[in-house]
């Protein structure tokens, strides 16, 4: 099920264009990803604390319309697939007030343990794996 | 033809996983198009003053391996399409004493005049155009 | 009359150390003076449509205590001094849960018109610049 | 003795009032630092790799003058206290052609354990400290 963030565009994310600069749509797709995860009863602070990382192997943005400072945005974030040891968000950046579609993308995040050696977060932690997969779009 | 950029990993760049933070690659990525119209003898600097911009419309990256805190890095670039009005780069992020592949990726971009209205750069600046197009890979 | 602002620590916002980066405090103030222009009936972004731009001319910041990653932080700010030229800033950045006082620092800014020339804010926004100045701590 | 870094400004640092954005110069220093302790033979990874972290306690800066996307920029470095447990760098920001001074700042630093416990440098790295203050300013 696909669920919403909303936050403002920092003075810090504007470039000499006047517009956000691109790289900065990553960081709020992980904004997102925290706070899907938050949705789901769940804390990625915590799991990363209980040695799961979820570092991205994959990602992509798509830069449909600009976004300018102070703009209030939401992000619609959601599950698009998920195997044993990776997961798929998907990803559309909206400027609020009038809901334009800003950017899309993806990230995919391989499941790692403390060592930094792939694990299956479906062996290891069944429960959040569950509760993931029901998730899927 | 391709070109080279180098340059060290910033303390700020890695986060708490211990390595660079995903975001920054493309951060580097557009250091590398900065040098590589350097080295083409051209100033994107400049070609922006004169009111020509080249906002990102699509940006991916595949990591493969993580980069740290004060690696040498080599960014490895080239253009892998040219049409009127976009440019596609191709980038590979090396690991420079090893030679290792951490990263791979494109960005593509628009050609825009200063009122953000697609442009054919191959129209409004043909010595550029031409220089680019002979560099295709 | 001090404001308050609320927000998390972003994954991005670490470093390797475990915690927060230290330039990321001079970003949250800037997003506290964006917030407190709006608490108080103006917009900062609508200030600079209207040529007024506001740069730093002076940061100061001490460190007291880490913040981490998804930390509900609370920034207190308030003006500290006010000319017809310039305007300081302090604020102080809390955990939220234990009140913790993790930084405190102030920023002094220019009032600049359009043409990054100094311009008395009192002379040419007195009313903005009455609203700032009932608000002296 | 003063040390001297170069680098050019990156897209990214700047904002949408046309030059850079004013947290970056913390990040400039910290790349001095960086390249101070290489400059002296010692490298700042390896320390911290050793259990030596340098968190700052204290950050400052004066803005003079802005720096602009693509400019070559020199960073003056020098250490101006020392005691065992805490160091001041103090930086100078030039625009390289011109000489043009555009920022001055200092930060100070604790030395701290790999358990973030105050620790004397001069105790435990007698060779490091003796280094850094034969470098005071």
């Amino acid at each position: 099920m696909e669920k919403y963030v909303e936050f403002r565009v920092r003075y810090k994310e504007t470039d000499q264009m006047g517009v956000v600069y691109y790289s900065n749509y990553f960081v709020w797709f992980e904004v997102a990803r925290t706070e899907y995860f938050r949705q789901l009863g769940y804390s990625y602070k915590q799991l990363e604390e209980e040695g799961i990382i979820l570092p991205a192997v994959e990602a992509h943005c798509e830069y449909k319309a600009s976004a300018y400072y102070d703009d209030e945005l939401v992000v619609k974030i959601w599950i698009d697939d998920l195997t044993g040891t990776k997961i798929t968000f998907r990803y559309e950046v909206y400027r609020k007030y009038e809901k334009k579609l800003l950017a899309k993308g993806y990230t995919i995040h391989a499941f790692l343990d403390a060592n930094k050696r792939p694990v299956s977060l479906k062996k290891v932690r069944p429960q959040i794996w569950q509760t993931l997969y029901q998730n899927i779009q």
